[in-house]
């Protein structure tokens, strides 16, 4: 069918599933067909399209509230409720956003981007309908990787106690949780969905039929008795110990097996699982064939062939120069372990976790607990590194706070992604970490002109002793700049020099450095004499220097990309005031209070006039009389 | 014996479980005594006596390493590890800290404050001992209330399925796990302990007696299974599941129970459970006896009656101020819901339980779950209500920006406990949560003058509909203001000017009005005329007083009692550089890049330098000319 004439879902309703399945076709080639042109999240998009139309045919969305938990997996969803036109401008700016987004339809309940939140907003979405009185599903979809996430968690546990009726779907597409669960999986799934109580019969028939009689061997019986109560316990015991009714394992791809246990979980009173079992990247080859994860989130790529559309010659990623130079260090220093919360691929861990598979730890999508095992590392005088990116960061503060910076621990943090990171857009900014660390004491902060520098204080991080010490890199690959063969340490809080002026200073670090190089050199030829610091500590700051500049009374512009209020312009700010430097005339360029949507890097720095043109402005309007001579 | 005397626990070694009875009359008559005194965390150290006794004698504590969760239980550690002679200091000023201090003893391995972090640090040592080879035991304690924060979880998920060795001490108080779980329970940790296998065929037998012939009444069949496979689970298999071995429930008031299930534990590879059940406050009877959590901790009190020793006629608390303000708005507005992780008595919100008891929800300790239910009801229409305290709501940073300031939810934050705490020390002074709320888009952050101030403050947090909205207020009590009948709101963003004055302008706000109100009644004495501004919205400022001042060209001191980096003053910073003041003579007042331990308010609070004292020179700094004249 057209796609592009869907307004709503109501159009489900009346369908069979033989005419759901040629829609699902319709949906994959579309899919297929867009992506291959934007690129996007496409595995985990195939791989829900039979389970986000049975949702959308049974329930009455927006009614009914339907809760993408991550939300990069929601594009059907999107195509459902309307959206099918906008997919030339997914994840460009001004265009469909890649998750859910509440100005864009009203089917868009709750806006995702982190994982793990779906199932506390529905709760908040039950209390709510339950003390209004009104009637109404919540739904919230849940991957397996999310459910690892502390929230989920504690969700799962406060939902199940209060009992409050809503169907959370476990979209398990196998590659968190065990595959292969085995026989009475299926087994009870499908009793129970036929009749609540007959299973029992047939499940323990099953189970006595497993259990030899007692006496027999008594180590070999302990070990049948723990695996059958094991496959019990996988079978769904985990969540109906926690209140919930269990129902699955269903097939995700099976309308009619979709159709009965969504059927059963509207029945049924209370919380209940309804574990789904799904494919990523189904229906295309490429992307269901893939172990590594390369099709979760891509660019382009060739329909025929599969192949990514990849820039050629591209320099290394940030990342990769990162984990590489700490796998190198970790080659002569064996306290060095590496931590992930589930980005061992988008982190460039994997050459680390192959040479030192007992030194790297995949935590899972577990940002808490991977900072203060880091914290736990650290206090045994190990050399933590731990990989995350900037906004997950958000998500261990308290750690980063009460263990890491309060016990004023060994950490090395390195913090990916940080600054504007584009398409992904407001969720995915990695725009907040100096406003949120700057103000910790004992911490450290620094960012790398490039990527030689970037690998020189990733040896200089790990051989700090006094503290945390965290080193804030791009989204993106380096400039290709030639690399020192020996590793350096860089003086902590010190500043360079980067071209010397005597009209106006410009302090900046790590992405803006190019923009600041550029207009000073524009400057120049206007007459306007412009040094350009690379400002890499962001703290401590070299106040030495900084000190130096105030006293000549030079006009002075920080550039950050990066929140304004409480940056790194501000802790400037500060320095001038507790010095006494009263006069000291300072500008600030750097992200504006409001959150900045997706978009390319290029057009957000733009919409925030984070541009060459506007550092030229500001600088000659804080330098007035050289403003009149040019 | 005599306690002071111990220097470190070796001395228990060959001690006989009666000689540890002694022992334990000795301490528990030591903490009923000193605590009388000085107040502190009384019924958890009452219930940890024998188990903390244990531990010391069967491992070896520094080599063996105990990680006391939370830690307000560690005082009998404390005294076993040499330091009983230092309790008449306990959280006073440069004393013995309430909770594990690295600094304190080689034997506090780990510093604890906040909950839930014990397992994620243990799993930490535990990569770092084996990376080293080393032979260790590593040995957390948590209670069942952390158990529910999700750290915890996501700890016990990554422990379990790395298979460390590590022996997890759960101290089940009984508080919050349900108490009654049944004689399976007791009888599978007797024969565990006794023989890995035996008791398979005890329990196997225990089941089949259970359970009814198959193909008897149905219904009845299913629920007795239910039955038996919940007793199989709450008996451990939660724990088994997730790849641990589970021990208990033990005695933790029984020496010989201890002992034999902390030896089993000692030669069991992997990760253990060991639940141990204690009782809050046992052996004091007022404490024992205590349901509702006062005896958690304390004041000074009477050893004989158990009376507590409370100032009286105290105005209400703050936390009462404002959870009542917002119960009495509740009666109006049925949006209204109020949520707390885990603080219900500390937020005093036992009244509006009582009378909505449909409309609060105590998550338990689980921040980050907390702050997305209130999202999840705000975008239902809801007016939601989370009590946190501000060092507490560290932990939901990320659930802050990504699911409240992003989507711009209308969530009225009552951030409890702002500012300095005194005696409970640097894990849980409230200090940094405006330098890490001010940063974020949509945020409104105020606090009050008085408590006045505050409900109308309540209202007027009750009455915006424009996103989220956030109330500080101080640990203790109001002082006690006449207060208006009738609730107003307060414009956003407006200041008021409590005293005029031409030389000088101090803008501050909440607990440190009073003091600026001295300094400047001072100062007019010395012929300063200053001007006190209430700058009651820390964001946004009164950009149009706030202009005013700047153009006035009279200097400004900012106050705050929280971190001075990226706080309050930055933003008056910010804005004068923003808005072209770059002649602005502004100085700060705040905390210092530091963490700020234990004492009385008033002594931290000079220690920083928050004193009439130095208002007064930092005026007569900033009004150089006046400062002559006087």
């Amino acid at each position: 069918m057209d796609l592009l004439s869907i307004k709503d879902p109501s159009f489900l309703k009346n369908m069979s599933n033989e005419q759901l399945e040629g829609l699902s076709q319709d949906i994959r080639d579309f899919l297929i067909g867009n992506l291959s042109k934007s690129g996007g999240h496409i595995g985990p998009n195939l791989g829900v399209v039979e389970l986000t139309v049975a949702l959308h045919k049974h329930f009455d969305s927006p009614k009914d509230k339907i809760l993408w938990d991550v939300g990069h997996q929601s594009y059907v969803h999107k195509i459902l409720t309307g959206r099918a036109g906008q997919f030339d401008t997914l994840r460009q700016y001004k265009g469909l956003c890649g998750f859910p987004k509440r100005n864009e339809s009203e089917h868009d309940v709750w806006e995702t981007g982190h994982s793990s939140t779906s199932l506390s907003a529905a709760m908040g979405m039950a209390i709510a309908r339950d003390v209004k009185k009104e009637d109404s599903y919540i739904i919230p979809v849940i991957g397996d990787g999310a459910l690892t996430g502390g929230m989920a968690l504690e969700a799962l546990n406060h939902i199940g106690h209060e009992k409050k009726d809503m169907i959370v779907v476990l979209n398990d597409n196998e590659m968190s949780i065990a595959p292969n669960v085995g026989a009475l999986h299926n087994i009870l799934g499908r009793l129970r969905t036929a009749n609540k109580y007959n299973w029992v019969k047939d499940e323990l028939e099953y189970i006595l039929k497993r259990i030899p009689a007692v006496g027999g061997k008594l180590a070999s019986t302990a070990e049948r008795v723990k695996d059958s109560l094991k496959y019990l316990f996988v079978s769904g015991m985990f969540f109906e110990e926690l209140g919930f009714t269990y129902l699955g394992p269903i097939d995700g791809h099976d309308y009619e097996n979709l159709q009965e246990n969504i059927q059963y979980a509207k029945k049924t009173k209370g919380p209940v699982l309804l574990h789904v079992l799904t494919k990523k990247g189904k229906g295309f080859q490429p992307a269901e064939k893939d172990t590594l994860g390369t099709w979760h989130g891509t660019g382009p790529y060739k329909i025929d062939t599969g192949d990514l559309i990849k820039p050629v010659g591209a320099p290394p990623s940030w990342s990769s120069l990162v984990s590489e130079t700490v796998r190198r260090l970790a080659r002569e220093d064996e306290r060095i372990v590496a931590i992930t919360p589930a980005m061992p691929v988008g982190s460039s861990l994997l050459g680390f976790a192959e040479e030192f598979p007992d030194r790297m730890f995949d935590v899972g999508i577990a940002e808490q607990h991977a900072a203060t095992v880091a914290a736990g590392l650290a206090t045994q005088d190990m050399k933590p590194f731990l990989a995350i990116y900037s906004t997950f960061l958000q998500r261990a503060y308290d750690q980063v706070v009460h263990d890491i910076c309060r016990q004023n621990l060994n950490v090395f943090i390195g913090i990916d992604r940080a600054g504007l990171v584009g398409a992904d857009g407001e969720t995915h900014q990695g725009v907040f970490d100096i406003a949120f660390l700057r103000h910790l004491p004992n911490m450290v902060l620094m960012m790398p002109k490039d990527e030689n520098e970037g690998q020189h204080m990733v040896n200089t991080a790990l051989s700090y002793n006094d503290g945390p010490i965290a080193l804030r890199f791009p989204r993106g690959n380096g400039y290709g700049v030639k690399m020192d063969e020996e590793l350096k340490t860089i003086p902590i809080g010190t500043w360079e020099i980067l071209k010397d002026g005597t009209d106006a200073v410009i302090l900046t670090f790590g992405t803006t450095i190019p923009m600041a190089m550029d207009a000073a050199a524009d400057l120049e030829k206007q007459g306007v004499s412009v040094r350009v610091v690379n400002a890499r500590f962001i703290k401590p700051m070299d106040e030495a220097m900084l000190s130096s500049i105030l006293s000549e009374e030079i006009p002075v512009l920080t550039i950050e990309e990066a929140v304004l209020q409480g940056g790194f312009g501000s802790g400037v700010l500060e320095f001038a005031q507790e010095k006494g430097y009263h006069d000291a005339v300072i500008d600030r360029i750097g992200i504006p209070d409001y959150f900045v949507e997706h978009g390319s890097v290029k057009e957000l720095l733009n919409e925030i006039g984070m541009t060459k043109e506007n550092v030229i402005d500001r600088i000659l309007t804080i330098t007035p009389k050289k403003q009149k001579r040019a």
